[in-house]
């Protein structure tokens, strides 16, 4: 089996991911929040590029059925019910409903995932039921990281880097590796007993705890604490029922 | 002193390099035809970034004063005098004359560079020289790795590391890392004594040798072999007088 991992989404072109498995991972916050979302209850996340598309895309679902989540620049948009703190998406907020979500990084992978075979989404709080779901799966494996403006982010690296490290070992599966999925392994086996906080002294942990989100950096840090599986259909994150 | 390191250049605006001292490094295989041109006597490299754009300019500086250079996937382009093999850039080829240069990725860093102090090429084969250079600048270092295709490259993060480890190492400078450059250091530290063979096997590394370049890379990885200082002056790569 093929494992390629990508530093950041921006050179994954629609024809990469054909037939294949892909996870999206977003560690701060995006992923974190989706799986804190789904499991209060949330009946669907669904991820678009833009506030307005957001806007426009809740006048047509129904305002009383839906919510509106995300950030720039780490803070709630003007206009919108929710930001992106994992806390935000209690029982009381979301049960039932459809969020609208839309980020500064982790949302913009989905728009590209359209040929792909299983699509899910990853962060830390959920490693080990996606780690069991890609492996049984057992196609070949996409792992896009969101990065930071265009860069590379060293939580999602991390991140992805744990979950080849646990298909490797725990499922002893082979895996035929691209040069930044070695590049994330190595990153993970060094930093294992130190992921924490190599987390929060990196840069995006920084600045989230400078703005006030320390504790969203806390929560996204906690391995497997919201075991939830949020896979795609048709352009909607709900679930999986398997 | 401020070490910032970037897997690719997309991100890093002209703003990000402002005074401060900006190394661009491609080992395979722009930064290493370079430093092996200048070797030779070549009065000066012009980076371009297309290559219709290189046969104009050449056309205002003169045939006679001027040598075509550089590649498309590898190999030279159609109605270039050569293409990006050091090896290529013999005494006898460019001898007093100026190259004008153009590569799939390594020459696309210098169009950004124009607000930075001191601009330098990078490669394992000039490694050493780099080091004195920039330690002895003392400014802020901003290491700009060409990457591959947008994406990372492994032959470049090392190089990348390997300056920052001799920088820490043997000038005893401290130096206040961002994240991609912890993990160039991490990735240099980890394969200091495998580091031909990991370039090698790399996906660069091993594309080239497929095409039949597998000297090339050969070359590129024979670290202080070329041990030259190429430095930007008004878009004209040159050796550093100094």
């Amino acid at each position: 089996m093929r494992a390629e991992l990508f530093l950041i989404p921006g050179p994954v072109g629609e024809q990469r991911l054909l037939g294949k498995t892909l996870v999206l991972i977003d560690v701060l916050r995006a992923s974190t929040t989706i799986c804190q979302a789904l499991k209060s209850g949330a009946r669907a996340i669904i991820p678009v590029l833009e506030p307005s598309e957001a806007a426009e895309l809740r006048s047509k679902i129904g305002v009383d059925v839906t919510i509106l989540g995300g950030e720039r620049e780490g803070i709630k948009i003007d206009g919108f019910d929710l930001g992106n703190s994992p806390s935000e998406y209690t029982i009381e907020k979301v049960k039932g409903k459809t969020v609208i979500f839309t980020t500064s990084n982790g949302t913009r992978g989905y728009n590209r995932a359209a040929g792909s075979k299983l699509i899910v989404t990853a962060g830390l709080v959920n490693i080990s039921s996606v780690v069991q779901k890609v492996a049984q799966a057992g196609q070949d494996l996409v792992i896009l990281c969101a990065g930071q403006d265009g860069d590379f982010s060293i939580e999602d690296t991390l991140c992805g880097g744990m979950l080849l490290h646990k298909i490797l070992t725990d499922w002893k599966m082979e895996l035929e590796l691209n040069d930044a999925a070695e590049l994330g392994l190595l990153l993970y086996r060094s930093n294992s007993r130190v992921l924490k906080q190599t987390i929060a002294r990196g840069e995006h942990g920084r600045y989230l705890a400078k703005i006030g989100f320390g504790s969203d950096v806390e929560a996204a840090v906690e391995i497997d604490s919201i075991p939830v599986l949020p896979i795609s259909r048709d352009s909607r994150i709900v679930l999986d029922e398997n």
